[in-house]
């Protein structure tokens, strides 16, 4: 960084480094505040700052939120908690997205897929020759719905694949999923007005939901699906606006909705008047067999908006996604979509077509649903030495275990994480936050190797606390 | 598409087609509803919706929103606007996206550079490198607050180019400045909160402020900048939280804040707290001089969120943006990104870096200064035969333009379009709505024979209203 005003600027650094380093100012001592020291030494706020920024790059002192900055301990290693976004707020709010982000040998909280399993190198040639083709989508916006060459050949694909029958103006890009659960919350959701939750639930949708001011009710989701007449008890009662649902190898649970359900599902939205939010990410992952059709192939008056996504498992670099919903619906979404971003760069949209409808990609997505159900037996062949119970689910991404009563998940997790094993405590994907027995492991994330020696590592953490 | 129960379908699309054909469903009869048709035929309501989308897409029937089906009379070849959700939104709001939509010759609407005058060809072969060199990219998230070394890039660019001094923390990567305008309205707005807006202002920042459910107040913008004792009544009476500002060839007028008023509002926003969003989107457009230090060079702390967006003039194709702020508001910011998309695809990101840092860029930037003046002088130069008043600003796309009395800009707008001209009228920049004697002329976005031959037809046109 270049500064002006040197001779000033070196003034306060000298000042401060050199209480500092004589010891006159110690660990933890607060420094002067922006404002008084620039009135103290006659000096622009802004030189200040720039010194107090340079103490701060060089590890001199640490900033604590609006209270200000503060003598860093000399050979401090550890983190400082309220110096990291992530582990502060990690601290005071245990978010899916900061677990992710501390850094273990053995990643079973993330349900992604491990990029090795990705074709990328395939990828970057196939996306070099797209380019090379059609320069222009560098320099083009997209239009608010998406390109609709990718709308059009969705809308076939959907049709032959899923059962799915849209028009391409049913279709709307999207930047990854959870885009369009915030977008689709802040749209048909005012303060105060009742969402209806699976239980347990996406961890991120839960909170996108609070943040909106929704209040929640909840219905249990089994390996058997959803308990109808319940549904509709709460409907009639609560009078819910959204139902947000993940009817197929459900995150977290690996669960699937049945047909029957499906189609019932729609008739009671039309009943009670209910928008039904399908989150359909995982629906080519299965092991087996197909899923069944989505909720949405049953919606013939404009009640489910359907998520269907390509993030995670073909180009989590691109974060290509789409929503359908009917007209009426739709025309909401796009206005909402106008304001919110104006649609998804055109370049992502226009590198995911070819890819996406090349053979070599459809292979792919085959080989992955192996690869991954490959990873799901290792895991379960590991975890069959343990007491702990599970459902072993017909595709997805992870396992919702069931820790027997002697041992806490938060004791476990806290132990795990020290010995550098991460997971998902059931309990952040409680919208009740109650569920304090059951967590999730992915098998999705960590190679096929350390799948075993983790997990087997992790039951004897488990004992360790058990006896 | 494929449809299953073929022959169901084939009797549900030929009982009615046949009575659209032979005329006993007239032009604009409605249909039987898909509902209770299926009940009449004895068929799933999705074989009847199959078939009425084929007629739908065969331009035998058009939808009205919830209302149903129609028939669609035949021959009919303008657009029926209750079947084009451009079209009838646009009528029911002059929304500037829609605008935009209207396919005309001479685009004054568009406030975009003309893609031949980005170097796409180059941007492509350069890209294709990037991506072969880190494949990778394709198969990984990105972090919620971006790439690490395009962060860091780019805070040593903004020191070294605008003097804003960021550390890389302070810093979130976005995609496009909209997206960032309408994650700080929902993040640091409720309902009813006051909101501070130059005028006239960006349209699409008045909508998405108004959605929010804020109450607007305005401060006027001219050649000079804002009257500052107005700025601190209101802000004193009205206790805004946010004053969204443009300071820097703003969005219409091409205006500029100058210096003394940017230290000023600084100031102001610590005095009544308040937050400034700063959209300093136009800051590299400049004709001759470098704009003014943008208002958060002021900011020690913590009241500013500064925007700089790369899509317009660099990469509309990747929409790269940022946003700059201190870390109390960056905080509150990053968990809102997280809720929102959860950060940009790093395929956007990792394209950006090495292309905007390398010199052929930087290059085009400076050629692209001179590409813009250039247009300017032409439009001005057609403009001088008028009675029509404007300041010549010194950078960014747009002169906005004073109509004279006589000539109301509703009906030149009206006159306009039909003569395959667009522009953008003042009132929509008006978050009062009621500035009815301006317009906007964007010269950014046609090429430069048209901007001659438009702007003179315009100007015809006008003379037809005038007299």
């Amino acid at each position: 960084m270049k500064y002006n005003g040197t001779h000033l600027f070196q003034k306060i650094y000298d000042y401060a480094i050199h209480r500092i380093e004589s010891g006159e100012w110690k660990a933890h001592d607060k420094l002067p505040s922006v404002r008084s020291m620039a009135e103290k030494m006659k000096v622009h706020r802004l030189t200040v700052l720039k010194a107090y920024q340079l103490l701060k790059d060089q590890k001199k002192i640490y900033v604590k939120d609006r209270s200000g900055y503060f003598v860093r301990p000399e050979g401090l290693q550890t983190i400082d908690p309220s110096d990291n976004p992530i582990v502060s707020s990690f601290l005071y709010k245990n978010h899916l997205s900061e677990i992710h982000q501390i850094e273990v040998d053995y990643q079973f909280s993330k349900a992604l897929i491990n990029p090795n399993l990705l074709p990328n190198h395939f990828f970057a040639e196939f996306l070099k020759d797209v380019l090379l083709k059609e320069p222009e989508m560098i320099g083009t916006y997209s239009s608010l719905e998406g390109d609709l060459e990718l709308r059009e050949q969705l809308a076939a694909f959907f049709a032959e694949q899923s059962d799915i029958h849209v028009h391409s103006d049913e279709l709307l890009i999207c930047s990854g999923s959870q885009s369009m659960i915030s977008l689709v919350a802040q749209t048909f959701l005012k303060r105060g007005d009742m969402v209806l939750l699976e239980r347990p639930s996406y961890s991120m949708a839960i909170d996108v939901f609070l943040r909106e001011g929704a209040q929640v009710e909840t219905v249990d989701i089994s390996p058997t699906g959803y308990d109808m007449e319940e549904i509709e008890e709460k409907m009639k009662q609560h009078r819910p606006k959204i139902f947000y649902l993940n009817p197929t190898f459900q995150n977290p649970t690996g669960y699937t909705v049945p047909s029957k359900q499906r189609k019932q599902l729609v008739e009671l939205a039309e009943k009670y008047p209910c928008l039904i939010l399908e989150d359909d990410t995982q629906y080519d992952m299965y092991f087996e067999q197909k899923p069944p059709a989505p909720v949405f192939a049953y919606d013939t008056e404009g009640y489910v908006i359907y998520l269907r996504s390509y993030s995670k498992y073909i180009c989590p670099g691109l974060r290509i996604a789409v929503a359908a919903c009917r007209y009426p619906l739709m025309k909401h979404l796009k206005i909402a979509k106008s304001l919110a971003d104006n649609g998804v760069p055109l370049v992502n949209q226009k590198m995911f077509l070819p890819y996406f409808f090349s053979e070599r990609m459809q292979l792919h997505i085959e080989k992955l649903r192996i690869a991954l159900a490959v990873r799901k037996e290792l895991m379960e062949a590991e975890l069959a030495h343990s007491n702990w119970r599970w459902q072993s689910p017909d595709g997805g991404l992870n396992l919702w275990i069931q820790l027997p009563d002697r041992l806490p998940v938060d004791k476990l997790l806290s132990l795990a994480l020290k010995n550098s094993i991460s997971f998902v405590p059931g309990e952040i994907c409680d919208p009740l936050k109650e569920n304090r027995s059951w967590i999730r492991l992915s098998y999705s994330f960590v190679s096929e190797s350390k799948i075993q020696s983790g997990v087997s590592k992790l039951l004897e953490l488990a004992k360790e606390i058990e006896t």
